[in-house]
């Protein structure tokens, strides 16, 4: 009777095992991944110049402030200044969910809440992610 | 009369000087401004994965042969591969337009002919191109 229970407790064991491997496997394979999206937003043509001042101030805090944040890259259609794009690249989708809880991303979600018509988020998937500095 | 006519020929070198001047002065701004751009590409299904790797193949020697294109981030909707997306960021437009008669552009464009289904092109202005390398 000793026995078999403590057949159950190693295969309980082994189990656990497993699942904690498999599980840690999993989040260091998420963490290595970039996480990228591209966000369209359609901002009240009455405020535009408020919003890009406020985007501006929150990208550059963001990506100098955040070892995750790697490119926040905010423009306008030059035809339709009220359509914004941005393209975001984080380190990992964990870079994005702390990127989400910092100050000054709460400070700009704040600042332009009334400024947004509507907002637009597609998750995608890399095929090359290509760039140099200057 | 005599006068005259040099009074006429400095009037013409005057407007002449203006003129170049003015060209010069707005080839220098264009040159210095980054031409941004997004372009939307529709895949056919069933050659995505041909589309990819020559997309992948052209973006890595457009970026590490020419100086003038900076970044060329190409991906697609985790939801509809084939919806791709690249934003494109290039030193000037006279960088584009050098990059455009390169023979790894020619060769891409010859490649993907047949496996494009339709192509948005958008010219958009940035309010922010924030980055950083890993």
């Amino acid at each position: 009777m000793k026995k078999r229970t403590n057949a159950h407790r190693y295969n309980l064991l082994l189990v656990l095992i497993l699942l904690f491997t498999s599980f840690s496997n999993n989040a260091v394979a998420q963490d290595n991944k970039p996480y990228v999206r591209i966000a369209k937003i359609l901002i009240d043509s009455a405020q535009l110049e408020s919003y890009n001042a406020a985007l501006k101030e929150h990208a550059e805090a963001a990506v100098s402030k955040e070892p995750g944040v790697r490119t926040l890259y905010a423009v306008y259609d030059k035809e339709h200044p009220t359509h914004v794009t941005v393209f975001e690249i984080y380190a990992s989708l964990a870079a994005y969910q702390s990127h989400i809880q910092t100050p000054h991303f709460l400070k700009y979600k704040s600042t332009v809440k009334n400024m947004v018509k509507s907002l637009e988020l597609t998750d995608v998937i890399p095929i090359a992610l290509e760039a140099k500095l200057k």
